[in-house]
């Protein structure tokens, strides 16, 4: 048996603690499994007095995370403190110029600052791993980087964010609004602290580019990613859905594309039989298709103690086997730039929109999509009240720009009451 | 960039050509992701001159596998044969005393001889590694060995048969009959040579046996399979099973219990709305559950060129980054013993019979029931012709020797007609 891999964690919050007690619970396993006794040297967090259930005593405490990722009895830095810049980012940077292997949970941080992070790490000789940064205990970083090495990856897709899933499954499942089924996920602790990370997808949308950045070679591109979160979803649009065989998720999308890598984290229109349509309420799932494999699909918790953990200490008992590889999957000088196509990838959309109720209100929205180069699919007008009357299209394959110009015209027909919607039908 | 891995590859048949394929067309990407340029310096099959459509002029040709795996030129055999025993046995011992890495996609090989070829690869100092072996082209070897290593493993379940599947699914779909569908499957090149390896659970069986191993520490034992084929599933058991929301499904469950490992590959009834019961046609599933990590799925084709040259190849990277686990992710010698429990965990069962059609009969049945200590959930008779009535049981959980018993006490009731069927209804 070789020498004990000696860990230094920051922040002790539920992933933290989860580390610390599997570490505790499963001593003898881990060594079995990587030859190497896994040990904790110290630790650091907010609040030193909070009782987390877990014995601490045994471990050094020290009063900022860089003290902790620079001691000379600390081989691998643990980073479970978040944020995309401050002390994460600082301690990061200290432990790799140390000389410290960094594993981390933090998403923001690396679809901000990767290929600098990754960079750093090559000159310094050590790894950063980042397992618990996408789709939580989902071992989609491994299956990706190294279970479909051999693939070029032909699109990258994912619901990444429990909470917006779990909103939109409540939405139709109890038949309630945005706001009511917002408010139950607050109430439950479902929200990261500022909730716009959750439901404008930038949480999903960290997630999504490292995916990217792994499965196209590309330098991380988290500015390129088209963002449109969950809020303006209505229950209508759920139930025209899932009347038309479809439910609508917050999907993330990674494509290269003749033009570029395009990147999407939007709501999306998916089979309601497809595996994505099916995912219920927390759950994480993540799809890889490659030009070898077809496609793979994984599915899993995306949060939580338990879950987090696991993908935290697959990195750390990588890094006791020996498992070395660079942040990205290839050396970060490599990662190519990756050409940021936005609507690149034709779709078919789905539309809504209420109309006056009079004569030729829909030959003016059937001519405006006309003059836009949309193609109807289908079309259908529901039972409406006096004045106005709710109408639906499923479009054929567009650009979003041509269905952006359409949006545009309807506003100038003055036929259309409101704002109009319109949500991508992804083919999954 | 350092110096070329080269490999000999024995068997060119549709994996073995999918290799030749994926290095031929992905050579710059192989190398920028592992370092090293993948080369192919030897080749073997059976026939030489059979057009596989892909250039072998630059590949010296050898003309047995022994030949091939003990090639000064060549870094890692690559074992595409299949079979137990004969040349795949003595060309992967053959190459490991030569000092040549092993990647293989032979399931049966590993299941009959995966300890004594462990020990032997670790006492040369090589691996072997066989992510083809198991579910084509979904990474699952890796997730469990590597994603999941800090995770006490609870159950590992699967459908790992995608011809089993697909005869399954197809006489839902179609309302035909086993024999029918198994000659359509024939005649589609679905099923191996020997058709028993699949319909018989066989190779599935062996592919859990490998899985078992992994997850529990424990010596592969694929004799301690209890193995149960689709032969015998008839359409009926498949309408009632879909009357009453389960699907039925050749699957494959290891579990550790307190009386040592139950590994079963057998006929099973699933709720027809989880993701086990949602899978259709030749696609494979592989579940994993661990203590800290709860949940995950894997999903993904089971079988082709593709896929399984994906999963090759996939080994044949790792070892190109110096990625080197022991073949069942600890050392051979820490492998348990595994105890072989059979009938350890208790599950509700579906029995289907024909009973006459006389006073008294479902009494007796009931009778028969409650003396064996079976405890039932639901009875239902179904309309019936003048002398028989068919009647489906679904009993609360219960115990197989208790079914078994209950089986025989049918026979010696005299209303019974013909064989009862007893599926077990998994909770998954």
């Amino acid at each position: 048996m070789s020498e004990p891999l000696r860990l230094g964690i920051a922040g002790l919050g539920t992933v933290g603690t989860g580390v610390v007690r599997i570490i505790q619970n499963h001593a003898g396993m881990l060594a079995a499994r990587s030859g190497r006794p896994i040990t904790i040297s110290a630790v650091c967090a907010r609040d030193r007095m909070r009782n987390r259930g877990v014995d601490l005593s045994g471990y050094a405490w020290e009063d900022d995370a860089t003290a902790v990722a620079t001691r000379d009895d600390v081989d691998i830095f643990v980073e479970l403190i978040g944020g995309d810049n401050g002390p994460a980012k600082a301690a990061t940077e200290a432990a790799l110029a140390a000389g410290k292997d960094v594993v981390t949970a933090n998403k923001a941080l690396l679809a901000h600052h990767g290929p600098a992070l990754a960079e750093a790490a090559e000159a310094a000789g050590r790894v950063i791993r980042f397992e618990a940064a996408v789709a939580g205990g989902i071992p989609v970083v491994k299956a990706l980087t190294e279970g479909l090495a051999a693939n070029t990856l032909t699109r990258v897709m994912g619901v990444m964010n429990g909470t917006c899933n779990y909103i939109l499954t409540r939405m139709e499942s109890a038949g309630l609004p945005y706001e009511t089924v917002f408010e139950e996920a607050r109430q439950l602790g479902y929200l990261e602290a500022d909730p716009r990370l959750d439901v404008d997808g930038i949480d999903a949308g960290h997630k999504l580019s490292l995916l990217a950045a792994i499965a196209f070679g590309t330098r991380v591109c988290f500015d390129a990613v088209e963002l449109e979160g969950i809020r303006r979803i209505a229950i209508e649009d759920i139930r025209h859905a899932a009347d038309m065989g479809y439910r609508i998720k917050l999907l993330g999308v990674a494509q290269m594309t003749g033009r570029g890598l395009e990147q999407r984290m939007s709501p999306c229109l998916v089979p309601a039989d497809s595996p994505l349509g099916q995912l219920q309420g927390g759950t994480n799932m993540v799809v890889l298709e490659g030009d070898s494999v077809g496609q793979v699909v994984l599915r899993g918790p995306g949060a939580g103690e338990g879950p987090t953990a696991s993908a935290v200490m697959a990195d750390v008992m990588d890094i006791a086997r020996g498992i070395r590889l660079p942040t990205f999957g290839q050396p970060a000088a490599s990662l190519a730039e990756p050409f940021p196509a936005r609507g690149a990838v034709p779709a078919p959309y789905y539309l809504r929109m209420t109309l006056v109720d009079k004569p030729g209100a829909l030959a003016k929205v059937a001519a405006t999509l006309g003059d836009a180069g949309v193609s109807i699919n289908r079309m259908r007008q529901y039972g409406h009240d006096a004045s106005s009357a709710p109408v639906l299209v499923v479009t054929h394959k567009t650009t979003r720009d041509a269905i952006d110009h359409a949006l545009k015209g309807f506003a100038a027909t003055g036929v259309v009451i409101g704002e109009p919607v319109a949500i991508r039908i992804e083919a999954v």
